[in-house]
């Protein structure tokens, strides 16, 4: 009987697809719960900020920790593709690291309510941009753990591979978590450098991922 | 090695999949929240309207609002199904206007919970109505944008179609925007006027779809 | 070219892919909506109901909502998935009635958080149950013109299904809504009456539905 | 006509993919649905906790039931996706009692507000705790029955399995349905112990589960 053909060589195959399709569920539903977080004003709202224009021009803050966890999520989205790419199989312990990695990105929200409730107040703004900053933070960590054990003596990722690329790699997640965590340490005295660190970081992720590199010999 | 089995045209068939499935999770999740957004009555709330017969009657701006963004998001997902017919294959630019325009679409339950609200008082009615005007109109201009993108010198759509049939979807696509943004003027002037165009707008959408055309010489 | 490599059936195929895909998102997710609608107390509900372990026994109309109507949408998802191994095809005019069912699915959890929360109340009852009812019906109804579109001189159904099959789908079908709109009827007259009518019809629904038959000379 | 290519064959391997998606679906929604039960401030909350950060490091019990119940969703959906590379079919018991099994998975979001709501008040954490472990004695116990269900006479599942392997599996699964019971018991008298259990439990579940072990004759 060939690799191929064999029960357990057919159950891996599965395996990396309902990964993804269950990954894809989590990013999809943690992205659009982020609307029930901006709020919908009652009558006692309304009063205190003089009409329903006032009160949703005020709710600028809410709106702009919608779209800029919008976009992160997005982009998580986007590279959890790009990566999966490169995945040839996974294990049990990848699959829990993933789950690990997904409860960071569906714990997002909460950070997000709470940096649209109260970044615009001086005094709770600390507070609310370091849990943010946390927030952040989270998911990177997460997200390098996954990739070091996965490409760990190429444990799961494809080995044709280039291992200059498979570096090039690790450094670069290394190297985000570097800055995510000093925007952490950061928003302890500045929230605003904070936030400005964290949105320049995001703003580099909008570009296009490398390529994947393979080995010569392989083409 | 031929193009077809290497390892990056394998990666970019993935994609496309991933995305209209991620892009599907987004629509069924925004459409199934909507119902959240219609209010379950306390005790209170009962005394006031005397009796739970009259809440649940005069919640009906509610189901409105409901059964529009419904229709709404019903027909952005039958169109994005249908333009992806034509798509053969996407890259990092376009999976991130696609999350620009997911998040436009996710945020259409924000308005519609307001409209729903607020439509029936007369005070309130225009900046609700200009709101649910500024919802609508957001995913139909991101829409225009991820259009021009793929369909720029046939970058991602298929080049089997034919020069004027891209040409009439083109002009389709500016159009709906013209009269959407229109609609959103207007609710500053007349509320009513507004949403009618708006029902007048999404009805004319209920209709199929013309056919994609192909190039004579292909068939 | 073959019309089975024609850009046109190829895209029809991918169609029924992503309508069963978007339907069995809008289902598991209302279906699992149904949980929030389950009231978590606050200091001043435990207060009035004394104690947590007597509010959560009293809680027991919405464990009664929420196991009737996840019951209630499962069959429904199971009963899409039979149904959906009939049809070969889809159309835009079958994808917006498809937009038009899953629209009174995810209504479901609305009347259900009523029926949890006032079936106790014997004044508040008969509307609850009313609602409940209706929003039973609502899914049939819809349910109903599905079929009807589909199965009308074979549209999209398979050509190979046995006719007296098919005429028995469609009396099962109308006789059910015929049973739920008595129940809707009966409701304003005694609302317990109505609710076991509904719990019996459901429960007749967990039996498998019949196998599809097929012509003879197809076989 | 052979058997692989008749209606009833092909419609039964849909089934399956169905029944894997709608149940990815359900698990991925209930697992990020949990962040809605950590509670967002207002300002009064504010107040009564002396500021935003203490508020934060006083939600530390629902930071841990989120934690927990994440774990636990997180592995269950692990071992469905193991289970079913075991099963070959599907019919419409299995797919209901899925259901069953699935209505316990979408409950878990409600014990988890109550356990991270009350578990720091020691005359209310009894009975959250006792909650919280019949919320997860429930999947556990239908769990169990979906296996005796589909493994009986080897009903749905794959005939290659190795007898002894499915003995082993129904030893396991009834095994730990003793264990949910006893901690469920032993809430009742010290909810502290009974945590620990569930945990203990839990983290042995994180471990690998066994490979399938097929028949020698096979190979």
């Amino acid at each position: 009987m060939s690799e191929k053909s064999s029960p357990e060589s057919h159950s891996d195959q599965i395996s990396t697809q309902r990964l993804e399709a269950f990954s894809d569920g989590v990013f999809a539903i943690a992205i659009t719960l982020l609307i029930l977080e901006v709020k919908i004003p009652n009558h006692e709202d309304l009063n205190q900020s003089h009409g329903l224009k006032n009160f949703l021009l005020q709710l600028w803050p809410s709106y702009f920790a919608y779209v800029f966890s919008f976009i992160i999520i997005g982009i998580y989205w986007a590279n959890h593709h790009y990566l999966f790419h490169m995945f040839k199989r996974t294990n049990h312990v990848f699959n829990m690291l993933n789950v690990l990695f997904l409860m960071c990105i569906a714990f997002l929200p909460y950070p997000t309510a709470i940096l649209g409730d109260f970044i615009s107040d001086p005094e709770l703004r600390p507070t609310a941009v370091s849990l943010y900053a946390l927030g952040i933070l989270l998911p990177s960590m997460t997200w390098l753990i996954l990739w070091l054990y996965g490409s760990y003596h190429y444990r799961l990722i494809d080995s044709r591979l280039d291992k200059s690329f498979v570096k090039m790699m690790t450094r670069q997640y290394y190297l985000s978590n570097v800055f995510y965590l000093l925007a952490l340490v950061i928003s302890f005295f500045n929230p605003i450098a904070s936030i400005c660190i964290n949105i320049l970081l995001t703003l580099l992720y909008l570009f296009p991922p490398k390529r994947p590199q393979y080995k010569k010999n392989e083409e």
